[in-house]
């Protein structure tokens, strides 16, 4: 590690004890009863509401210090809670204790000749470092996640919040004390000391996994420096194909809903292809429901032959993740000309396309790598309450253990049980 | 990173030119249908048969550059090829055609209330960086193993064996192109400088997983500079477990088996646990088994009250590895003594109980969290062939991704396709 990122002793005597502490929590929370792990979830909720004037107040003396720093407004509406947003988290608690039991699943079951029976079944990974900005309810999301399946956190959030993280901190451990189960399977730092997050990226061995979840900036940096298996929330470059078979009212919907339902999340799409054939009896149509929307555009030579008044687009456009109200547009010659821009500029996140024939839509879906990839369906879907998975931690943009939205089974791991009857191995 | 294991430019070029290769080769092969890589695999066991005298005489310019170097004779061993070596490598790639598709799997399909349709597909890694010592072998089984699950690699192995490892690699390419598969699908570097090690570590983004194979110095080295994700092989410190009520026949013979068929794999028993209850009766007879086989012992006082001649353990003996004919031995009291023992003197990788009590397995094997537990069998079955994976790259021991044994499967990863009807987000 450089040595200018070595965590000062302190962050990391907190941490490494922290982390001592999280490991005992989470083989105790291992081997409880599903039902404990979710009456200490009902339990933190109950807290979260009993404590919401409390937690309010902490948030108003986080937005005191942001306002005095003259923060920006997108900035301070993320950070702000409401008795609206602390009945959401806790009300996200009581679902994730209503999901079914990650740990409970038998992933796959088999015998083999000499006897041996063989289990491969769930178990949680341990102890989980989450880093994040300065969204009070992502510490509270993460929590619940985690301890459903069985492993415990130390939640880093971002500065501007730690008066909010720390209140919600104060609940969720009173919910797991009053609960029976380790209060240690929850826990943030002492202080905004920024060497706590030097001190967790270079806790190998102690700290199983790193969910980063924030700017690029932040990702990137977690990515460079960790020693710890990082599962990464980086780009999403996500594209929407409009084939010449599409439907001309369902792609209008789609990509409407794709670019603009919301602009800032990774889901959202950001170049439009579509095919030659279709384009010029289609493509107006698109830039004009998109404008009413507010959104601009960057369009190359053959998409601008068909709407003369779209901006053109600069080369580097096309590799660019806008997260606003901006559309990149090429026009291409169906679907292998798609793909290959797709391979050229995309990030393997989430891709769709608009069809009514299934060989092209197949052609896509199987001509990609991405992790997420739709047929006659919006980008934004990409989330793991879309999903069905009751809540998510993060969207996974790496290749390893877990691609896409990250739910509570993506954050478990698997062990064997192997049931002999004297078998020894020749 | 540490400046001082900086890539030279020569080594870093060349495994970035490399990594780019094998990325566009990887996503032809994700591409390709089953027949086409299995295909591959069988050209390229006849190609290591047809040049079988090549290879063998490669491995004796390798054998006679170790032998003027004055090495060990374990270490010659692993290092030699013999025809019925070169035959074995040959066959097992063989195998690994025979197996089942890896990337045919659904591992998870649904719908949601909204009509959209979720299949989790299983889908290649992408590229591999495979490090391993001067065994031929692995770098053969390494290239059908990470081929048969669609992925790319770059096989490092060690200086010692270069000369093996390009003329196996020579075959193995030339049944590559004989099917029509890209060759950049395997590719070997150009010669022994260790600068390589340091680049494929370097090498964020371009290769997907390491996969460090050999000596604890080389995967803790890996371990700790990596800046890729890493599929690590490190310590096996097993235990078995002899519960008071153990068949005393199937307890010998497991015993036996565990820490003396074979002492230097990581699945080998290093440490004995034996009830209290059972070890006057037992332990005399274990204890003569195991010297008559060449085992030697570190006892605690308890079970030198027993055995009298047995040498008594100093307390870092049960946190140490033998990989030999050693044997630590404890008396406990119960299962839960067991346990404690275990997880405070455990490497988390294989442990086993012999008890003809369901209740105490079942507490035994729930109690622990290693990624294998057998009840009544030997931990040498911790073994990608004896579980049926058909072949196996190593020996998982962290705890994202995979663990345990890993085989074709674990060397694929996932993603999800989405079918929909028009759907938009709400």
């Amino acid at each position: 590690m450089d040595a200018t990122i070595e965590p000062p002793a302190t962050a990391a005597t907190w941490m490494q004890a922290a982390a001592a502490r999280a490991r005992a929590a989470s083989a105790t929370l291992a081997r409880l009863p599903a039902e404990a792990r979710d009456a200490a979830l009902r339990a933190a909720a109950a807290e979260l509401r009993a404590r919401g004037t409390a937690i309010l107040a902490a948030n108003a003396a986080d937005l005191a210090a942001f306002d005095a720093a003259g923060g920006t407004a997108a900035f301070r509406d993320r950070l702000a809670l409401t008795p609206a947003r602390v009945e959401a988290m806790a009300r996200g608690l009581d679902d994730i204790a209503a999901l079914p039991d990650p740990l409970a699943r038998t992933l796959a079951e088999w015998s083999m000749p000499n006897g041996l029976r063989f289990k491969r079944i769930a178990s949680p990974i341990g102890v989980i470092g989450m880093i994040y900005e300065s969204r009070p309810n992502v510490g509270a999301d993460a929590a619940g996640l985690c301890l459903k399946a069985g492993n415990a956190v130390i939640l880093r959030g971002g500065s501007d919040s730690f008066h909010s993280a720390r209140a919600i901190h104060g609940a969720v451990t009173a919910g797991l004390r009053a609960a029976g189960v380790p209060e240690d399977a929850v826990q943030v730092p002492p202080d905004t000391d920024r060497a706590h997050v030097a001190a967790m990226l270079a806790a190998a061995g102690q700290i199983d996994l790193l969910i980063p979840r924030g700017g690029k900036s932040l990702v990137e940096r977690v990515q460079a420096e960790a020693r710890v298996p990082v599962l990464a929330h980086a780009e999403g470059l996500c594209h929407t194909y409009v084939h010449t078979r599409a439907d001309h009212e369902m792609a209008r919907r789609i990509v409407a809903n794709a670019k603009m339902r919301r602009t800032g999340v990774c889901g959202a799409t950001e170049t439009l292809l579509i095919d030659a054939a279709i384009a010029p009896a289609l493509l107006p149509a698109i830039v004009a429901d998109l404008r009413a929307l507010g959104c601009d555009f960057r369009a190359d030579a053959r998409a601008r032959a068909i709407v003369a008044d779209l901006p053109a687009a600069a080369a580097r456009d096309f590799d660019t993740e806008w997260l606003g109200p901006v559309l990149s547009v090429a026009v291409v010659d169906g679907v292998e000309a798609a793909l290959a821009h797709i391979r050229a500029h995309g990030s393997e996140h989430t891709e769709a396309i608009v069809t009514a024939d299934p060989d092209a839509a197949e052609r896509f879906l199987r001509g990609l790598d991405s992790a997420v990839v739709l047929w006659n369906a919006s980008t934004q879907f990409c989330d793991g309450g879309e999903f069905g998975f009751g809540a998510e931690i993060g969207i996974a943009t790496g290749r390893i253990h877990a691609r896409g939205p990250v739910g509570v089974e993506q954050l478990t791991t698997f062990r064997y049980l192997v049931l002999g009857s004297g078998q020894v191995r020749p």
